[in-house]
């Protein structure tokens, strides 16, 4: 797999997500995969996902940085989104929140089979620290 | 820059963070580094490193992964280690924790000229709690 030919497969992953086009995860996301050392498989994969949109109904991916060594990539994501509840334990409540995904994915036979992910918890606490000091002033 | 130069030049950095070689810091990192969206500049990077290895006197990088397409390196750093006081506003006090870091880099004429870092803070309250919930028991 080519380093363009990867990029060009994780970009129609991000479509596929984007659409919540659940029936086609299958064709990006390997039946065994991983997820930060956890086997959660397809099935578990997709619950996650759903999950997601549930719980933050305006989520969007939006890939900020690309970095691509087949058979791995590299990617830092973007989001700017309102959480219903609860996200990464904190009290979001349906604040607009902004923040990043560092994240990296395996591929074999062009699909995902690995992913090791990091979001930025301190850039949303910050957020709602300042929202919570001008609500005080 | 080739992709083998880049992870050379990478390697060489990570090894200088931990001989705290910080005369060799400039050897790797540009006068007008970004960190996060912030230009800290050289002596600002420098700063950021020796307070971390001040909170952390047995701070060592670890390379767990690393992803290159020059002119850009993602790395996924492995950590274990133990913060004598606060970390990311956390209450360490000397508890040992492992925690990952994904981060980006930017090279230009083969020093690091923007750095954009998430570390794991999610990862580091599991193991707290998990540890308060011990000495609970």
């Amino acid at each position: 797999m080519t380093k363009a030919e990867l990029q060009s497969i994780y970009r129609d992953y991000i479509a596929c997500l984007n659409k919540q086009d659940w029936p086609m995860l299958a064709c990006f996301v390997d039946n065994d995969v991983r997820h930060n050392g956890n086997q959660i498989g397809l099935a578990g994969y997709r619950s996650m996902l759903e999950a997601n949109f549930a719980d933050i109904p305006d989520l969007h991916f939006n890939i900020e940085l690309l970095v691509a060594e087949p058979p791995h990539i590299a990617s830092r994501l973007h989001f700017n989104c309102t959480p219903r509840g609860k996200f990464l334990n904190l009290n979001i409540n349906g604040a607009n929140v902004s923040f990043t995904e560092n994240v990296f994915y395996k591929f074999h036979d062009q699909k995902i089979v690995q992913v090791w992910s990091v979001i930025d918890k301190t850039a949303i606490e910050a957020q709602l620290m300042a929202d919570s000091d001008r609500s005080d002033a």
